[in-house]
């Protein structure tokens, strides 16, 4: 009977195996790198229960139980203009809209864009929220490589090909999930450069911005972009941030910042999918973040730096010959490439077996189903001892 | 440039001419009847500081302020279920989906049924949000008439025409708006019967049903499907409830119930599109509900009542001759019909400038755009004394 009635883009959402395998892991014994969560440990519980306390108290108690405007609660808009022009990101309230975590806005980014047929371009590998957004507008996908030669035409070439054009190119800037790699300073730019030549959007998932290590800021596309054409409403690219990886993901407050033409046509859209984010969440979160953002991220950054440190070194103490990984400045996640001939969802099942440690295979994050001899580990939510105990576990199964 | 990006979905989601309109309404003097909102003075404060404070505590905290999963928190949902079984519908928490408000649900199904140049049934006038919500993935509309004798072949041969098939029905069952009517009980019936002939699902609004003032309660659809077909799971209606108009909207948190093949693919995309709804919320919003639900409708109930009995009379009272209206036994509107000469939008104007009173135009909630001599009152927000005044103003406009 339901075959008949859903939608033709129903037949690209489909369930991830992975999510399935994962379903698998409450196992108390099993050591975890799959997950990409915050360390619960690590949430700031007390400023939390301050702010929803005050939220909830005689000022602000009506309008955080009331129906809210789709644009997001002003205070809080402000609040993330202030921090972006921080990032050389010149905005005012106009320019933010409030989102219900970073993958809403991704979810938005594809349905503003996509038509059937149209082409996105992302890295190989990518994240896989990203695939799972888009694939709901039926785009197909082409390969996003900031360094190669490949020329904008033969893009487009290709897209057309396809039935449709170049829409945007996506891009996760900042110890990406779930790689743990950044694009440098001129891979922005030449990404940039492609989209003027392409007229194309930029999306710019800056979800683990803050999250930095080591190393050196670099300034995000959007800044980028503003100091090339003066002014925010003048670009193209479209800034998606969020307060998951830093204050809580729980309560899903994200934001998109770009042109007003972008926004006022998303806040349209919010209206007619959710009406708005719960005006409490956003209240609370302000609060939150006016009473500790840059203290609670300070913490976060030297909890998850030991954590990355002791994973790096485990990988370097137990890893054998031929598997290699990325080098993050920050962020939750390291990448593993093994030799070719082995592929990651079965040393995941061979893994739980005989090692009982977890991790996220890598094909799925490659939109053409490449590289399965690639694995993601996660690093925020063990201690060290779990740490090392996993990696060497991992070794030896590696090792055979 | 972004004329060029935009997909072709953006051309249907334009920006309400009312919705504009209604920005301009902040001035104190106004009487409001435009709102749809419920009245912030009854909202349960106390039970929410209550619940917030203990979803904080030590218990919940982790998992309050961390990811969850996309089917929502479990003892919502059984909590949910056990209302649903109250209502006739049995079923178990995997029937049930958490959404960020019953606008998300009608977003979804749109997304999960309608290809481009299908057919959406919905009554004229019907719910804007929800033609809001399924403009955007570009269907044809026809027009639901419960008691007509229009033959389901017919509905069919139309929607062929226009290139797709019918795809559902969409009908806000219980004191609905705009019109705060009801379907009857041989209503709901009939719509049954053509949604079997037709193979569609029905998509039934329940966002008022718990705000009943007079009149006997009538089965949810899904109740009358489910005495027909013995179990949920052979369903095609769906259901869509919230805590919107109960608890607080401020929230954003609602429900589908329906059968598994549908929540399954339901919860795909909420994956998709937000991972989840604010775990934070959830929670407490099922200690709220747990602790207040039935006592705290009751009392909704009350001072609703006392507001429609007002407004109802108040038209009796000073409505000129020409002019009718609905009788409805719940909810939060009233829907005049004005005489056939007349604008809602024109008098609207005319209203603020020499009345100072509000209300929404009714041609907006018709998918054909047709019936402009109408208006929707709402009765919840405002005192039973303000309620008096205005209508009282509106009847001298009327009169001329």
């Amino acid at each position: 009977m339901w075959d008949q009635i859903f939608s033709s883009r129903m037949s690209r959402m489909t369930a991830s195996e992975i999510r399935e395998l994962l379903k698998l892991l409450d196992q108390p014994d099993i050591i975890s790198f799959a997950g990409g969560i915050p360390d619960p440990k690590l949430f700031p519980v007390k400023t939390f229960q301050d702010a929803f306390a005050e939220t909830l108290g005689p000022d602000t108690q009506d309008e955080a139980l009331q129906y809210s405007a789709s644009e997001g609660y002003p205070p809080l808009r402000d609040w993330i203009a202030g921090e972006m022009a921080k990032l050389g990101v010149a905005c005012d309230r106009d320019n933010i809209l409030i989102t219900s975590g970073s993958q809403q806005a991704l979810d938005y980014l594809g349905k503003l864009m996509l038509s059937p047929n149209d082409t996105a371009l992302v890295s190989w590998p990518t994240y896989l929220g990203a695939l799972g957004a888009f694939n709901a507008y039926e785009p197909h996908y082409d390969r996003l490589q900031p360094h190669s030669n490949r020329a904008a035409a033969d893009y487009a070439e290709v897209a057309s090909g396809k039935g449709g054009q170049v829409k945007f190119a996506y891009a996760s800037v900042d110890f990406a999930n779930p790689t743990g790699e950044t694009i440098d300073r001129a891979g922005r730019e030449s990404i940039l450069d492609m989209a003027d030549e392409l007229n194309i959007a930029v999306i710019e998932d800056a979800a683990y911005q803050s999250l930095r290590y080591t190393g050196e800021a670099i300034p995000p596309m959007l800044a980028l972009e503003i100091a090339r054409k003066g002014h925010i409403d003048a670009c193209r690219t479209i800034y998606c941030g969020s307060f998951s990886k830093t204050l809580s993901p729980g309560l899903r407050v994200g934001w998109v910042c770009a042109a007003k033409p972008v926004i006022s046509r998303l806040v349209l859209m919010k209206q007619a999918s959710d009406l708005h984010s719960p005006s409490i969440n956003q209240i609370a979160i302000h609060k939150v973040a006016q009473a500790c953002f840059g203290e609670h991220v300070e913490k976060l950054r030297k909890s998850y730096k030991t954590r990355l440190d002791h994973m790096l070194n485990a990988l370097s103490q137990h890893m054998p010959e031929g598997v290699t990984w990325t080098n993050p400045e920050g962020g939750m996640f390291v990448w593993l490439t093994l030799p070719e001939h082995l592929d990651g969802a079965e040393l995941l099942a061979e893994s739980l077996r005989s090692q009982r440690v977890a991790f996220v295979p890598g094909r799925a994050f490659h939109a053409d189903g490449s590289c399965g001899n690639t694995i993601r580990l996660n690093f925020s939510q063990q201690t060290e001892g779990t740490i090392d105990e996993g990696i060497r576990r991992l070794g030896q199964l590696l090792r055979g």
